[in-house]
This record gives C-alpha cells, structure tokens and sequence, in this order.
C-alpha cells in the first residue's frame, strides 16, 4: 500500500503540473478568442470551431458570438454579462423568487465586505475559502487599519445579525434571500458561466427551530432548483445527497442537482441545499427558548441554498451546435423572429412596402399572442446570412415570410433544436406558434434527458469503471461513502486518454469524484452483504453513489 | 482681497476640524444607537428621540426600529439592508425597469473591478473618485500583479465595451443599465442611505449618434426619476441642470431632481442624469461613420444617469414623525394592519375565535382588492403595544375590529399621516381602503410639497440669504454661475448657528451651495441688467439659481 501511495503521490504531482500548463495555454487561447470580433457586415459569421471537436473552443465562441458574455480583458477571470445573458438571469430571479416568496423568504441586502477579524469566527468554514478571498488593504491612499475581504459567501457576514434578530422562537422561521455578487479568486483556470472569479448567485439563509422544518425545507428549494433546470432551461438533473467528502464545509449535510456535460461526459454540480445543522449557531450563539422545555435554550437549526449563473452555461453546453446556441423558449428573450424572403431587385417598391406593412401585422399578431417576436428588416444583408445570425443566438423559431408565403397565407417556419421545416395558415399563428414553442421545450429537455440516462451507467464491476467513463458516461456504484475511499477511487481513476477539458486539452490528471448520492437508488444492493466496488477497500457498501469525472 | 481670502481660509481650516470632530462623536453616537435592541416583549417600544428635537438621532432610531437598517458593526459606514427596504427598493426596480425597457434599455452586468491601468485612461473623471476607491491588492496569501478597484461608478469598467460594440450607426443608440452596489469609502461621517460606503443602485450608460437624441434621453430619464420621488415616495423634487462648479467631473452637464429636507432645511440630491457629451467617446475611442458625411468618424454622444437608494432616506426623513416611519401606501410592504381590539379576559374562547375567524375573512377580502394586508394576532401583547409597533413600522392604515365593530358591521380606522380615525362599512372595504389608500398617498405628497414651496424663497437681496438660511429655507437667487463665485459664496454664508445636521451637531463649516439652476425659472430676471447676488461679484446674472446648505 505504501509505495502505491508513494506512486500514486509522484503521478498526482505530475499530473497537477500538467493540468496547470494546459491552464495556462488554455487561458492564453481565451484572452485570443476575446479579440475584438470583426466588424457584422465583413464578418463571416458563424462558429468556426466544431462541438464535436474542439468542444472548449467551440463554448468560448458560442458564448462570445451569440452575445451573452465578453471577455473582461482587463482583469483576467471576470466576464462582462450581456442584456442575453440577464434576459435569462432575470427569468430564472422571477421564477424562482415567486416561489420562494410564497414560503415566506423575504429579501435582504448584506454588505459585500468580511472583516478579517469576524473570519476568525468560524475557521472551519472559512478555511476552504481563505485561498481565494480577494482583500481590500487600502482606500484611496490609505491603509486600512484592518483589511477586509469581499465575500465569497454570506455566512459569516449574516449570521452576527440573526444572532442579534432572533430573540425568541415567535422570531423563527427567519428566512432570507439575497441576489447578490460573489467573488472566489479562482487560481484555477476560469471558464465563462461555470468557473468566474465573480459570480451573481442568491443565497437563501433560514433558521429554524427544530432539525424536521429545517430538513424540510432543504428539499423544498433543491426541487426549485431541480425546476429551474427542468421546466426554465429543460436541463435533466438528479437529485441527491452529497458524500462527506464532497458536502459543504462546516454544514451538515448538502443535497444537489447533478447535470451532465454529453460532449465530454462530465458531471457537473448544478446547484446546492445544504443543511448547517447547528454547526452555525453554535458559532455564532443563535438561540431560542425551547418551546417545549422551558428555561432551556436551544441551538436554532439553519439552511443555507445557492443557485448561480452557472446554470446558464451548463444550458449552453448541453443544447448548442455547430451552428452556435440553442435556447429553449421559456427562456429565450426573443422566441421567434420574423425575415422578410424572397424579395428581389425586381420587387417594386410599393411592393415591397405592402409586405413588410403585411408583417408588422403578423408581429403584432403574435405579440398580442404573447409570443416573444421580432422582425429583421435589416438593409444590405440576404436572407441567409440573417438566418445564420440568429440561428447563432439560438432562438428557437424562424419565420420567414415571402412573396409566396403571402399568396398562399401561410408563415414559413424553421425550428432551431431539429432544424424541421413547415408552414402554418396565418389564421392559426396565435395558437400553433405557443403550441410548437412548447414542443420544442418539452423536446429539448426529452432529448437531454434520454442523453444523461443513457450515460448514466449502473456498475457492479470495477474493471468496467474506467472504460466506461472514457465512453463519456458517470457511473453509479456501490460505495462504503467513506472519504478516504473516494480519495482513492480519484486515484485509480486517473487516466491518460480521457476527454477533453473545456480548455481544449487533455487533462490527464482528471480521476472520477463522487457527485452525489442519487435520492433514486437502483436495486441490487444488498445492505451487510454487497462491498464497496473499489477493489483496495474492505468495507461495505452503504449507497449506490454516482460519480465522475466531473468541472 | 487678500486678507479676507486669508482670514476665509483659516476659518475654513477650524470649521473643517470641528465638523471632523462632530463626525467623530457622531460615528460613536451610531454605534451606540446600533447596540442590539431589547427582546420585543420586554422592550418599551416607540422612538425616544424628538424628530423636532434631536433630528440625526431621531432618524437613527427610525431606520433601525423600523427594521429598514442594521448598522454593520463590523466594519464601520456599512448597513445591513432588510426586508423592509428591499421591498420599496425592489417596488422602485420594477417600476423603473418597466419604463426605462419600454425605451429600449437593456440589463447588463459589469465586473466590480477596475484596473489600474484602465483608470489612467479618464484621469478628469477619476480624479474625483480616487480618495475614495478599495483596492484589493490581495487575493488569498499572494499580492496582486495590478490592484484593483471596486467600481465607484462603472464609465471605465465599460466603455471600452462600447468602442468593441459600436462599430456602425445602426448599433446606436446603445442603451444599457444595470442594477449593482458601488463602493466609496467616504472620510465623511456616514449616515444611513445617504452616505455609505456600500450603496445599490442603477447605472444607465447610453450612446447616441447626435447631440439632440442624447439631450432628449436624459431629460425622459430625469423625469422617471421625478416620478420615483413624487408618485411613488409621495416626495416633491425640483427639476433642473447643476452649475458648472457642481456637474459630474468629465461629463458635459448634469440634470438633477433636489429634494428638501424640513427638519434642517438642508437640500438634499435626489438623482441625476447627465450628458456626457463627447468627452468619454474620445478618451476610449467610440466612434461610428457619420450616416451624413460618408468616410467621416464621428465620436458618440453618450449620457450616464444614477439613483441609489439614497431615495428611501429622503423619504423616511420627510415623511417620518415621533411615532416612527410614515410611509407612503404605494410603496408600503403592509398597507394596511388588521388588529383585533375589544377581546378580554372575560371574552370566551368560542367568541375570540368567531371574532378571529370574521376577521380572518377581512383580511381575504382585502387581500383579494390588492390591498396589501397583514393580520396581527400576536398573543401577550395589548393592542395599544400593537398600534405602537405598526405606527413605528409606518404602516399607512390600521384597521381596528372589535365586539362593537362587529355588530354595527364596521371597521374602525386610523390613518398613520395624519392619525384621523373612522368606521368602515364592511361592505364598502373593497372600494374604501383602496381609496383611502390613494388619499392617504396624495395628502402626503400634497403636505410635502407645499412645505417644500414654503421654503424655497426666491431673495433678491444678500442680507436676507443668511437668516432665509437659517429659518431652514433653500434659496432662490440671481447668479453669474461662475464656480469661483459659488466658492465665495460658500465662504460668506458659513455661520455659528446652523441647524443641526444629521449627526446631531451644530455644524459650523457649512456654507450654502448651488443646487441646481431650475428649469422653471422665477420672473424678475433681466438678462444683461439683472447682477449675482454675491456682492463681492461684479458680474451679470445668468439665471436664478437655487443655492442652500445641502447633504
């Protein structure tokens, strides 16, 4: 066992340095990508990079190209989030704050700076943050007497007030959400939407008295979580619990939607619900009175539940093609757009006039209709060149309207996601057009998830392990859940020919990590009597426990 | 002139001395004021400060008893925002969102670092902000290459987007917003909303092709910005252009809201909007070919325009009384309270609970009319506690039912604005609280506004502006608007006895100044005859100018 380690030590050096050249070389290709884009009507439009190939590539430019983000070249790790991207950030805020308001979460603002000496406080939560907090030494000329850190996340920040508000257990539940930045100086090379050093997220923080409400309520926002991937942006995700490994430090205990990445088969955690237990409380002394024990004071149980921009790129990753992004409609700020066709240089211009006034009208048809529609009437660009634009910017349903179109009352229609074509009578376009949007939806998410349970695969064999992640799958396995266990299972995992990282290299140093424990067991395991599948590990299995490789 | 420009100096040296030391014991009064409130049951609840009496510390006690503000102990000028204030913030969001996206306006989101390499670019305009900017110049253990700076303001943070995205007349107008926090570190004594070093608020950043759309924008903007004050905060402001001396540093004119603060007679800065002209697009480089005069560049007209919360401070300070917050019903979280009165000890359980359950179908009555209504059925507390904690908490009306309302099929009533009491039949709820509501709304405003009228005395002679002053009046006057002469007058209207500042101390360094040149101009002024009112200024009024000691 001992030179295994000792071997197994040397190849994780190696392998660390390796992944951190590729950093290095990737991030350089990034700040290349994020070279002014050409002028639109020079431009040869269009993605360049092929997502089957270079799928790294292939993400930076889809996400550049269809606007949703820039490169922030002043300050490497940070993104400019473009009006597509908040369009989509602001739906998923609406949903999910509707929701959440409902169950009595009521927003705050905190301030973004930590003081060092409140750190202090709660030292194992913080450790795994120390790294990357980004201090504030100086304002203007002047040092500060005692620096301050911007916030990675608000747990230090807010838990001194809910000691100080909640004096009684009539103050319990304490439920509060804010929308807010977040910043983790990630050493690790940045990717856009999954990786920033600044991200916007919210984070709930709630209190309750007893541990039943508190659990309650965990898997009440993890399902919110789950629909925003599933209804907003027709992601498949598994819930489940994370491993001790794995569960945010200082909680108690974290659940989690797990997505999945088909172009590299990789998992990717979606958002988390994490339990605090009373870890928190016990820190900050946030007591109540024992309701049912008089004189008693009792430790409040907390929650503490983050969804970040993230979901939107695992979006992208999952639906875009060559051709560039794919959204689903809910999602999508403009759902269908309108492209005049088949309009020549023999076209009179009262001719030409007489069909244009002809769709604003179907515009506002379908306005009314409550379909999110726009027209492109742009001069000195053909037809074909505007349907590659916007097939870049992914909306998800053409239009076209021609000379013959017009003769026939019909709308030519094109779908994004299969690229189907037909027609629809002017007369039904207030109701075909929603129907076929929610196809598309409903098709998107059907195709998506078919991908993730085909690829999700059960493993009872070890040896089956390793090849079946090289064939872009995650595996579920039973598992002992012990730490050390998953530090080895990383270990045995590590290979040379795996998929390429979304920096466009091979990372040889990637092994599988435990993504969650998946609330849906498969059958088959035998509690007492089936073993933990790594062949080192003697104990038994408590769990089926899916893993990957993983971002 | 020497001298007196000497002995000025030196008075402006000691005045500057005192003011730091109020600041000081100012900051300590703060934290004193912010020590953790009472357990609600045993507190003797109610403001204790007189608003007539004692004005800073007054609005100390309100923003915090209210539950609006935390005062952040941690790091000192920092505020905790809750639900109370996010609820008018997120009201004002929405409302402003609406309209400012009916004009084309889009959402982004900008890193909150600027380098500080990108920051020489526009030395004029961060000059002005340098005393005032956080750097971290750590992130974890290890020093940063280049510092950064939080974001004061965003102009460098984005316009080296805009030269990449504009590069042709049909990318303009360029219209994007955000809605963000921004860091100041003020050496000023910092006073809750007003002056913080972490504040929210939006920043719109436009860019137009010509002078003539840019003007028209920001005079759209600065009106949206009157009707956040006047429809929603029931606040009155004065619309006008600053002076030369007062204008934002780098821009080409700024317009403004101003608002009046009775208690001090102080003016106070609602919001602006300006026209940054040129000035930014030739420093970073954003042009676009004249659609005029083909082959020529021409540089973007751009406008930048702001409103911080600030907005919710002026409100409680106009609005609030000695019993707390007042606030206006529109942008009330609880517009009205539901309390039942009249229960006793000799009430029997089935009685209390019929009456709860009437009252249970009140409140979904009102509820149903979108009356935004909440129950208070508190246990252990008198209803006199209860009309004590709603009138603190501003809530615009409290409905009273008791045994006798019930049987004459009533509710009883009491306005929070001017406490005016009444019955309601219950069968006219649905139309008379929403009513109610409006009247309550409008008075408010209609209070407000003839108190600022009141005090805004056009003076046509110097030796009335002082005592005009120090009876709380802004004044209106005759100017040159030469900053040189705004300095001097700033000197020569520094006093002894000036009404108490929001800190609680007689604050003699304080001289009046220009807020802003009204668009709606007093009569009486003849241009090349009428002089500045300064009478060390020998020069010609340009226009009247409204001056006064201002926050």
């Amino acid at each position: 066992m001992g030179d295994s380690t000792e071997q197994s030590k040397s190849a994780l050096k190696k392998a660390e340095k390796a992944a951190k050249m590729a950093a290095q070389k990737a991030e350089k290709a990034a700040k290349q990508a994020a070279l002014p884009i050409q002028s639109k009507k020079d431009d040869i439009i269009g993605i360049t990079a092929k997502k089957g190939e270079n799928f790294s590539a292939w993400y930076q430019e889809v996400v550049q190209k269809a606007e949703m983000v820039e490169y922030y070249t002043e300050i490497s790790g940070f993104f400019v989030m473009r009006p597509n991207t908040m369009y989509i950030w602001n739906t998923i805020r609406k949903w999910f704050n509707e929701r959440i308001e409902a169950a009595g979460v009521e927003e705050c603002n905190f301030p973004m700076f930590l003081s060092s000496t409140s750190l202090q406080k709660e030292k194992d939560h913080v450790e795994g943050f120390a790294p990357e907090l980004a201090w504030v030494t100086k304002a203007g000329e002047k040092d500060l007497e005692v620096p301050v850190a911007v916030r990675p996340t608000s747990e230090a920040v807010m838990y001194p007030y809910y000691s100080k508000w909640i004096r009684s257990h009539r103050d319990l539940p304490l439920k509060l959400n804010q929308w807010v930045s977040v910043v983790r100086w990630e050493a690790k090379q940045t990717v856009p939407f999954l990786r920033a050093r600044e991200f916007m997220w919210q984070e709930g923080h709630t209190a309750f008295v007893s541990e039943e409400q508190a659990g309650k309520e965990v898997l009440e926002i993890l399902e919110l979580y789950a629909g925003i991937y599933e209804q907003l942006l027709a992601v498949p995700v598994v819930r489940g619990k994370k491993t001790e490994a794995e569960k945010f430090a200082g909680g108690y205990y974290t659940t989690t939607v797990e997505g999945y990445i088909p172009s590299n088969g990789r998992g990717i955690q979606g958002a988390t619900s994490h339990c605090l237990g009373q870890n928190f409380s016990k820190m900050f002394d946030i007591t109540v009175e024992d309701p049912t024990n008089k004189g008693q004071k009792i430790h409040v149980w907390q929650n503490s539940w983050g969804l970040s921009t993230r979901v939107i790129g695992v979006m992208v990753m999952i639906h875009g093609d060559d051709k560039g992004l794919v959204l689903p409609p809910r999602i999508a700020k403009t759902q269908a757009i309108l492209i005049p066709v088949g309009l020549t240089a023999k076209t009179t211009p009262e001719d030409k006039e007489k069909h244009l006034d002809r769709m604003y009208e179907l515009l506002a048809i379908l306005k009314k209709a409550g379909v999110r529609t726009e027209i492109d009437t742009r001069e000195g660009y053909t037809p074909a060149w505007k349907f590659n634009d916007w097939e870049m910017k992914g909306v998800p349903v053409r239009l076209e309207f021609g000379p013959k179109d017009a003769a026939k009352d019909v709308v030519s229609f094109a779908r994004r996601d299969t690229g189907e074509k037909g027609t629809i009578p002017i007369g039904e376009l207030t109701t075909k057009v929603p129907e076929l949007l929610e196809t598309i939806q409903q098709d998107m998410y059907n195709k998506a998830e078919k991908t993730f349970r085909e690829h999700r695969v059960k493993i009872t064999n070890w040896d089956e392990v390793v090849p079946a992640l090289d064939a872009k799958n995650v595996v579920i396995i039973p598992s002992c859940l012990v730490p050390a266990c998953e530090d080895r299972i990383k270990e045995l995992t590590r290979g040379e020919d795996l998929p390429e990282g979304p920096d466009g290299q091979k990372v040889p140093s990637m092994g599988m990590k435990s993504l969650c424990i998946p609330f849906e067991q498969p059958e088959g395991l035998v509690k007492g009597e089936t073993k933990c599948l790594n062949p080192e590990c003697g104990r038994l299995a408590e769990s089926f426990c899916m893993f990957g490789r993983s971002y």
